[in-house]
């Protein structure tokens, strides 16, 4: 058996996203699946280093997954042992970590956003792009089990022409006052990269470019509906944030995408992300791992008729899309493609540039609350 | 017992919203009942005539329902007799008869949208107010069930502050190629009065300015989805307006309403049209009877893992307000409170001007998707 | 890692009681989990010691749980390891041994009831009290998921004003004629300490206490409903104590909280314990770990009419609230809440005089049904 | 078809009870079923005449049930065509119209309670009994489907030795600020006849004594837990009696009835009135229609733990008792009955002496509640 192992610096994993989603649930069931199978013959290893600041807590993780550690970034990144360099740290700290893994010939993957600003996000492609290294950027809802159905009604022409998207995520995020908030305090600061907008626009960036066409202009209304949250430690803080973003887009499809993004709703629909797509001859609804769909030839024709409990079932009429296939965890399935990038030079299009990208929608939808109007999305120089 | 008889020229109920809702489950509905009771010797019953210009239609429609007709309508407002005219004729046809009725010093009550132009409708409305007739304007959502119960909701308290709401209305409106449409062709052409916005955002004004703010300001896109369908003889024709409307709205309680309407949509949501609320101690979805309710207490802190399928029935906390009081038809309410306002001089606050509020919002929204950019919306010089 | 050892004795632990849920649930799950955890560098770890009077089933549940034993109570007390003293005991054994280990400078923890009288569980207060000592007497019920989820709607103002609590308890306990009893048989002797008013209003006590306002007054009812069952050897005896108690009490916050509790009733209800709390905007139900709402939004308009099926689903009305945080076993909690008292100094208040409470509401309850009248809770002198 | 023409003057039926329960649902039923069938050859047909004060109320139900009417209450008694005197006015002015009625010769049947006291009651029933004439008291719980079903659990032996029972009796009767109340505004006031000791422990003392063995003893707590309520016109007003009743009964079988009613409580049971009986067999709870029974072989034995959810479904192990025969209106059933009483002579049972013993009941719960004590329950000096 030819083992290609591949050595990654993995950065910041520390955090709720890192650990579960990147070190456990991807890097480490690669492993345990005996690595990224390429056929009877060959196969990638990962082999990981996690390195972070707090040495407490790197410890405890490394010895629950039994691989090494480091507080030592730069001894890293001169081991040539390491040929990828994985960030998952904070935002404001990215960049300049990533550019030391370029400057040291690291191939980068790198979780969202990549920068704090567009023009910084460009500018960190250019240098991997001088530099000839590989770089990836983590668009995991592009493997969501039910945006891969979309996929599959999408290429098996089942919408007819699509007209229209309406995406709808979000979910009640508690105060902290009553019940513990599910999320951290620094999302609904401003000072600390928080926002739904920053957060958000960068996902609906890359899920419309690749299923409804290219991002034209947006239209977006942002607003900060809870003005006071607690934090960590149970103290009061002022939130000056956006908690919800609604959001129009246009693309060069001619496809309108309505999607609304918030902290503040409570769900009545089929899952914490649904979006909702019409086309002449059906529509689906996808979640994150269910998709529904509604032929033409199911389509009921209701009458407006407020005198009787209505008699169509609206939820009825819909049919849940079987498990055909078995779906992967959606980080996993990108790593996998990313260190196939790597080991095989296998072509892999979600690199740097459709990372800046996500942070040029975001940066527009913020311009558009600020002038409250639609702004085009002008191209990226590359 | 006192009866008070009101007669009512009841012109343009030959079509579908006139025969039904304002002719058979009003007018008819009151007279079967025997009646507005006012209390145990008193009583107001609407005596109506048909007035139209199909002859045959009229005879038919007057016949089955035991009520005298006429094609001359100069005859009936001459009539004393008649004290009410109501207008459910098309759109181009209204501000002509019901200045005509004003100036026979007759009360008026009209169909929406009462003229083609805002400026036209406050015009109307200054013509009647000089006059000294009273006069409405059809709203009848504001009596549909299940908006009433979301009243209920508010009056209560049970939003603590409300935040945001999100309106969906529409459904899929067959184009007549293989099944025959559900509405009317000239809903698709301009110049025949057509287009969704135009339709709709009359009534999102009222709903809104009732349930949750005056209206400050707009967004609106608009799209023309399907360019062609067939009409009532078969025949293909071009769509030239919109068939579909993304509209976010501010209201001066700083709550922000995103509302979309649509013909060619696919329903899986409660109803045909839904208005989801949220504050923060509670959030509601009402239909067209139905309101469901989810109080903080109910309200589920979800996790985002893909991996499994997702462990909350996201429509099982909610819980459906109960029938607690019998709720009639919603026009017929109107009528009800409009005759008691003839009859009695009791309060109505729904007269021309606020009929023109709604024309005000639809040109504003398109308005706003021509500039591509938010509209305030002014007040309406009274 | 600082680590605060903290030796525990435990006595009388090989009962149902002090096995399960002190010594399996408890004890060693802290000890599972590494400790009571304080922060990323301290710890609590309790170190226990079984001791008992039968050398044969401590030795048993020693070694099943790997930790060590003794006969010698005193030699125990004389050990400076050991800081907390435990006490299952029966309650006739308690006072004795846990003035022991006060005089050794024991802190103190004990099961509930802690003396047979009020006054002597007064007594034994005053004697820690003088000794300062720490003290802790169990109340589980208030870290049940069912009550705690409960608290969580009166912190909220769920309720409004709390008008009336009705609490059910109970269950057929058989008499072990026709199949074994599922409760020891001195349970229904007087003389062994039984019954069911001695056993259940101290627990009443505290969650009134605590949730609804102190106890001002008290009426009960008591019934030995079965006059005779069979004991462990399948003989028969007379039950001469009650197994049944039907109970009002009054709080200080004007809430009248009704309660029957019984071991001769067959549940129709959703648990074993349930407490129906009614306020003028909700109302709950709570049982051990599910508690189910009903708003005012959501509150039926019944009708009384016999002659149809009622058309109201009574169980339907109500939402169950949802799992948002995890629950630790609640003797647990309380137990993690003493330790942290004992090492951190940290602020604990079910102490003695709290148990004490208890003691004197179900000798108040014994008088109530003496005199056939209501009984004023006075205070008790600490 | 010898039929016996039975004239009934009815009181006071354009009440809610009186003309839904007696007139139209007993009287008019009997009459469209072509009378009480006595055998092939006889029947009793009721003649009703309507008797009130308010001539257009009487008007309206007279001609709608096509049966004779009058306001002349002294010209009726004196016409020998009718036999039989019914009163359901308020309870105020029964007992000198049923005076006048049994001073005129005529049966008499009453609503409950028969008097505003005890005394009064008895006195009215001497005076029946000293004329000769018959007489007879509304109880019609005792006709309900589910009560009957329960008379038949206890007829056939199915509970073994009856232990102990429990009612809960209630719903939520809004105040009338957000949504109209559902009672009127006189059962909150004391001076008007209001408090629901009064209105409720009548039924209670002849289900108890029917079912269960006659009451001996009583201990009733009275609240007034909702202080204010809007009346009929809108207006505020203070309630001033109770409207909640928390009692507990003993019964010469020695069976204990713990009997909760409230007009301030949300259902959360099988209906509006639930009766919980256990017996050494088996249990029951009937509701108004249905009743489901456990019987000792189907009885679970559960086992208090907490940290699962409970493993046994606690309404699951009930079984519905079917419909084996019919159930008439309980109103129709008893009225029937006291027709044969007055034509045939057979015996009735449920006499002015019985309606006395449910006044009585309420006299000694409203003094427990103020004695705070257990009372006595005296025989009624017949």
């Amino acid at each position: 058996m030819n083992v290609h192992e591949v050595g990654i610096i993995m950065n910041g994993v520390t955090g709720r996203m890192g650990k579960n989603q990147h070190l456990a649930r991807s890097i480490m069931a690669i492993r345990q699946q005996g690595g990224v199978r390429i056929n009877d013959d060959e196969t990638i290893m990962p082999q990981p280093i996690l390195v972070g600041r707090n040495e407490n807590r790197l410890k405890a993780l490394g010895e629950q997954h039994g691989v090494p550690y480091s507080t030592d970034l730069n001894a890293c990144l001169a081991d040539p042992k390491y040929s990828i360099y994985f960030d998952a740290q904070t935002t404001l700290r990215r960049v300049e970590s990533v550019k030391r893994a370029i400057a040291a010939g690291k191939h980068v993957y790198c979780e969202k956003p990549t920068a704090v600003s567009a023009s910084e996000a460009v500018e960190l492609f250019r240098c991997a792009d001088t530099a000839g290294v590989k770089h990836g950027v983590v668009q995991d809802k592009l493997w969501l089990p039910g945006l891969l159905k979309l996929k599959y009604l999408i290429d098996t022409g089942f919408f007819g022409e699509i007209l229209s998207v309406r995406g709808e995520f979000g979910y009640w995020v508690f105060t902290g006052e009553n019940q513990p908030a599910q999320r951290p305090s620094w999302n609904y600061r401003k000072a600390d990269g928080g926002g739904i907008m920053v957060d958000m626009l960068c996902h609906w960036r890359y899920v419309i470019d690749n299923l409804f066409g290219a991002v034209t202009a947006v239209s977006c209304l942002g607003a900060t509906h809870l003005k006071e949250r607690r934090d960590e430690a149970g103290q009061p803080y002022t939130c000056d944030t956006d908690d919800a973003a609604y959001a129009t887009f246009e693309t060069d499809q001619g496809i309108i995408c309505q999607f609304n993004s918030s902290w503040c709703t409570r769900v009545r629909r089929d899952d914490l992300l649904t979006i909702h797509v019409d086309g002449t001859k059906g529509s689906a609804v996808a979640g994150l791992r269910e998709c529904v769909v509604q032929h033409d030839s199911a389509t009921p024709k209701p009458v407006w008729n407020p005198d009787i409990a209505n008699p169509i079932d609206f939820f009825g009429g819909w049919t849940a899309m079987p498990w055909n296939q078995s779906f992967d965890n959606a980080f996993k399935v990108q790593w996998e493609l990313f260190l196939r990038h790597v080991a095989l030079d296998e072509p892999f299009r979600w690199g740097l540039l459709e990372g800046a990208k996500g942070i040029q929608l975001a940066e527009l939808g913020l311009e558009s609350w600020a002038k409250r109007a639609w702004v085009n999305v002008p191209p990226l120089a590359s």
